[in-house]
């Protein structure tokens, strides 16, 4: 069935810390093994799931995110209720791509293929001007290159008025999954049921220019040479 | 800043349920209010980000949904470390779309174009034959229409080995933000600077035969028109 479940098995990973959380349990071929898979996952996407813990229950919430390969950095705001009432708390934040569907003979087998990384922590707000800057750059920066440098910097009150956070990636996990279905070697495959991938692709479309602005502004090259291409 | 934030404010809502938990609390114009924009934004997807508790910290994995639009159904593998730990626990099933990024002539006021779901509940987990059976097929055909009638529906035992849980939509919360940056009439429109969106969007791409297909298996109209089609 479509289903991809971080709580499967792989052996610890010689790279990324393994704790008892980011340890895979079930299927071994799709825990990930390399501080390198998990910068390839982070550099692909934009946005996560940050998962906080409010009044006892979780709440996951969509934000994006910048990394410059150690830290991930996002927006305080997001966890504002939750690091309000427990500035210790651990987080969870969660990056997909989902890549495909994997269509099996049999439904039991069908399934996505994916990427997603996972890390844990308890995050630390940004307080230092120049730290909250820098942090500030890596995640513009690292959603729109180009931007950082091209359009007007935070002042002294935007930034005071910005809560930032930063997430150490020591306790991460990936799992990925590529290829066909599982079921071309089993009675299934007698079936005469069609099998394979569906690719799903995101693809940056034509930039829509605000009604307000002003005639003859050209969009900047860093901007307009992102359209039509994928995304990551 | 890039954040889209559901700690935002707006009326309670007329038709979905309000708690203290979904009422948005800062930006008036972008909570939801109806029915019809949860059943739009659950439909227009097939990935969710469940949020549950693991051993006091929240865990955040991704996984595929259905739904019939009074209950969304997803495996309990998923869940399952949570589950047994806590069978009562509530969880929260994030649902996110990112339509593009909103690029304002401030980094201050950047941000994304998105619509999220947020909903919340103790998930059932779903026992009786029948039930799992047919949960099984509105997820299947959520996630891939024409799918159920075409590949191996699950035996008995198959059936049995799959934990589908089930939870209500009656707790939930919806999020959008479209349209153009918001600093087009202030100070920063004399900058000279490009502003408007960038899309992202999410094709289907060719099919993907698996190399273990027999020759002369054609697939199946429901999903080779899909190909090339939006997703959603």
């Amino acid at each position: 069935m479509f289903e991809h479940d971080p709580d499967q098995a792989t052996e610890p990973s010689d790279t990324l810390a393994v704790t008892e959380r980011t340890r895979h349990r079930r299927l071994r071929e799709q825990g990930g093994t390399s501080r390198a898979e998990l910068d390839a996952i982070l550099r692909a996407g934009f946005l996560c799931h940050l998962g906080v813990m409010v009044d006892g229950a979780p709440m996951v919430v969509p934000t994006v995110y910048g990394t410059d390969g150690t830290t991930i950095y996002f927006h305080g705001s997001v966890a504002s209720r939750s690091l309000v009432a427990s500035p210790e708390a651990t987080v969870c934040l969660t990056v997909t791509h989902v890549d495909g569907l994997v269509l099996a003979r049999s439904v039991f087998e069908h399934g996505v293929n994916y990427r997603s990384a996972m890390i844990y922590g308890v995050p630390r707000a940004v307080a230092d001007p120049e730290e909250k800057l820098a942090g500030l750059r890596c995640l513009t920066e690292h959603v729109t290159p180009g931007q950082w440098d091209y359009a007007r910097r935070p002042s002294r009150k935007e930034l005071a008025a910005t809560a930032l956070l930063a997430l150490s990636l020591d306790e991460a996990s990936v799992k990925v999954r590529t290829g066909p279905p599982d079921d071309g070697d089993g009675p299934d495959a007698e079936l005469g049921v069609w099998a394979g991938v569906l690719p799903l692709r995101q693809t940056w479309g034509a930039l829509e220019a605000d009604p307000a602005l002003a005639e003859g502004i050209a969009a900047p090259a860093h901007l307009a040479d992102r359209v039509d291409r994928p995304l990551g």
